[in-house]
């Protein structure tokens, strides 16, 4: 019972962190992009947070973990609507935390998923159709694909189960593939592939830019730290260990990096490093010394320079640099899995590359086909007039900086 | 002794944030309000946290948990001037918390009151009496009114006792009533009721009064998280699980009945259904299941939107919103006691309106009696030319945003 | 096993809330500085923060503990590089925290020594040899200073320890010397001593400067809560009562005596009034009462509204007031120890004495050298040009506020 109370008590803070990210990621999005488009943002996010524990509330949480029985192929369950009373007054339900728990922490990580994409749509897309994918993909999408290894489903089953500590694959990267998918149908906001080349377009407050990346970093106390599922103090406070190495050494390489290749220290980059190994951390935070977590922050922090790159290369106008840091080094860190820490080995390599290209598959299937529906039906893309004017203007008719005076672009 | 050091470990993050919400507030109403008067909010918000922590320890908690004895009306008691260093050392005291947490914890609710005011009277209150006010309100006041139900008065000692868990009564309303007062001896801002109509007034940074929500949110984790008063795995995590849907339905639903009746997405109203369910279920978030607490949001959701209009069309001016979210969604949290949840019933109810009009009684009476002598004396509100030109040049002699060109207005 | 879990769970705790703070010191610098500068100061904060975690896991935990031997001096020390697997593996390594909990929160406070010469020699400044400062500083200097009284070191040797509960001195005035001499060394801003007198620069966003008070303030509980070393309930709920109070009072008075000097509501002053008295309680926050807690906030926020002046006065140029705060309350608050409280005496007072000369002299003979060689080879000054038009531009080629029109000064 004592240990319960302690355990409960730490997962219940954690779950404080994690809805706390919520304010992060805003921040973040909004700090990156411009002014015009700001209101915009919190309103999506703020739907994404309240809209997402509801759902997660009403089917989410059955679907994640549905208590696959034995023989079927743990692909798709379901444990009926709503919350579980009964389980719910059953203090036995796990030593780790209580039932309302287990549902709140795990409500609060659904949440992230869709605001993952959030970002990297943001300024262009018609915040309705918006608002129907993150309903789907939150609702529906996320915790089925997260029934597959944390539900206990097919990706758990497998000889050697893949492996996803916090979710690297399964959160960081089910947004992330979203996000490509998303950003792919549709197009580069206006101006900014200018001369078949990328040009910057800046974001109008850096200060909270750089607050949004500094409260993910606190948030992941409890992103990472709470997905021990337990207070256990070994593992929890190596875990915050490991998070807080990769974080750091990612920032710091990805400002090394970008300083020497684009010869300006550039804070944006120094913040997407911080981030890039914090996602990529995640899929192994409790099975990696502090050796483990520097070298995988450094290649986190290698990596997302270079995807930076990569992506405005290709032409995909990502405003928040989201794919490189929730894609690229959620992948980067589902693979690490198998190559550095306790559980490195061929086998785990290739449970991991299974689970890789699992997600991958589930997800961008599933938002094509919701993206595609919606863009051929009501239109995903605001009129131009729209986006040159802003999004705060047209969609929620106010200013988020009224009394101050702007530049036009 | 370890089971106290577990529920003292809880109420101790609990009072931190508690603490956090002042950031929330000052955030909230700052964003909520014209430049000019930045640092005139901020300055009373930061005078109320710091002086209401000294008056509390003077006075303040002593008034509050009195130990009224047996045949006593139950209405005013006091135990002594400062902290008791007897109490404080016996770790007896209480199996949940020690006596320094009890103390710190209810200090730090103990200013919230007076923060809801400062929000309604922004922009145009003179702040020495509004200081003047804040250390009557928070310093006897409140903790009088308090100890009528917490201290164990005559609302505990009611055959059918009032119910109110965190405070929808005890801290919102008491919160709010004032605020009523204070807006009609205040009279609205110059330019408010142009024309017989309400103008809007926009808010001057949206960022941080979204900002300000999710503190709030977060911080109420700690409000209805450490009322509880320890660590039960079963009540605590109930009541984050109650909470945290009400504020979810809240918003969602505020957000829908302001799209439909105003067709336009409207941010600010999102922001108030969030705070309106987190009022109205802190009554009640230890005896509602998940599915009356999203009733209760859903309520608060279309209540406030109503509240605000009525507000506006009664010529009450309020900035930003405080009586529709503290005053209405704490009624409302209160009555559901008696309507929804473990504890409904008739006898009930009418307890629950004994306790609403009791506040409501010594609320309305004391704050107008204060606040119409210092307007009789000293006066409460500033110079035309003051509010034209801003209470931050004024009263501070210091601009806000000083790197930044700035409309008028 | 359980009292482990329970201990390392508030440790943990307090590990995520002190580096919170670092946000509360960007908040707060950028806040008080201008505009153009502000890219540079997050850069700085940010650097010192990754990179300070990783110099701690490579040398700064093993120099700060290195285990000093009977017979020794006990002024240097060094247990190897790295981390120590071994430890950290061993559950009975300490009964209030893990081995990975102890590194993680000792390396958090390292960081926060640089973070406040930052402020100080805020906008103006060359990155690049602030950058080698910070490394030497927090990567050598702090640690081992550290070592000689919580390293068991021999200001902990002495017949009455020198007393410096969680671094009113060891981290507050360690950060303070160096900000003197690097102050004094880099000569002051452009423009702010015209005319014999010091001019007021006004800091550009007074509420992020607000905000960051109140996150230090909330990352305090675990800066003071997490000295403790576990979270034994009686000493860490009164360390959070004496804190608060402190900073209470401190706040209450600074702004009283600045009202009555300047005939002005200084927000600022108000401000650091709060800064002042937790800076000043840090050094005894677990030996005094409330009253003592409420007596040494008051004399610091006397003291630092006179130190304010006096540092004008002499025609250093200290941005952010960090001078005053950080090393003239964390001198006051030492010095407190052995007037106040449990160890009030004046053999008491004698060491502390002892312990502040000592740290003053290896501070200010380090910070120097490292500084003057610096400045000798690769100069520590920006360009007249860089400086009036911000360091943003030069070091970073970008604004932190491109949408917004702004004032040139």
């Amino acid at each position: 019972m004592e240990l319960l109370t302690i355990n409960n008590v730490w997962m219940m803070i954690c779950t404080a962190l994690v809805f706390f990210m919520h304010l992060g990621f805003s921040f973040l999005e909004i700090g990156l992009t411009r002014q015009k488009n700001t209101l915009n943002i919190l309103f999506k996010n703020i739907f994404i947070i309240t809209m997402g524990l509801l759902l997660y509330c009403l089917v989410g949480f059955n679907l994640m973990y549905p208590g696959f029985e034995e023989g079927t192929l743990g692909i798709l369950g379901f444990a009926g609507f709503g919350l579980d009373a009964a389980a719910a007054s059953d203090l036995t339900y796990n030593v780790g935390y209580t039932y309302w728990t287990d549902f709140l922490f795990q409500g609060m990580f659904a949440a992230t998923a869709a605001t993952i994409v959030s970002g990297a749509v943001a300024e262009r897309i018609k915040i309705g159709p918006f608002m129907v994918f993150a309903i789907l993909y939150v609702g529906l999408i996320y915790p089925i694909a997260g029934s597959w290894k944390w539900g206990g489903g097919f990706l758990q089953m497998l000889e050697t189960p893949f492996y996803d500590f916090a979710g690297s694959t399964l959160v960081h990267s089910v947004g992330g593939w979203a996000a490509v998918v998303a950003v792919c149908l549709l197009g580069p906001r206006i101006g900014k592939f200018k001369k078949a080349k990328a040009q910057a377009i800046p974001g109008h407050n850096i200060p909270l830019a750089a607050a949004g990346v500094l409260i993910l970093w606190l948030g992941w106390f409890g992103f990472n730290g709470g997905s021990v599922l337990s207070a256990d103090p070994a593992i929890t406070s190596l875990v915050l260990v490991t998070t807080c190495l990769a974080a750091a050494s990612g920032g710091v390489v990805a400002a090394l990096v970008s300083t020497i290749m684009y010869k300006n220290l550039d804070l944006t980059m120094f913040l997407n490093g911080i981030l890039g190994g914090l996602v990529a951390i995640t899929a192994g935070a409790d099975v990696m010394g502090p050796t483990e977590a520097i070298v995988i922050g450094v290649i986190a922090g290698v990596v997302i320079v270079f995807a930076v790159a990569l992506i405005d290369k290709v032409k995909l106008d990502d405003p928040v640099g989201a794919i490189a840091v929730h894609l690229v080094c959620g992948i980067w860190g589902t693979l690490a899995v198998g190559l550095l820490g306790d559980l490195a080995g061929l086998d785990q390599f290739l449970s991991q590359l299974i689970g890789i290209v699992s997600y991958a598959v589930v997800c961008i299937v599933s938002s094509f086909l919701i993206l595609f529906v919606l863009k051929k039906t009501v239109g995903i893309r605001v009129s131009e007039i729209e986006e040159l004017e802003g999004l705060d203007a047209h969609e929620h008719g106010m200013d988020a900086y009224p009394d101050f005076r702007l530049n036009e672009h």
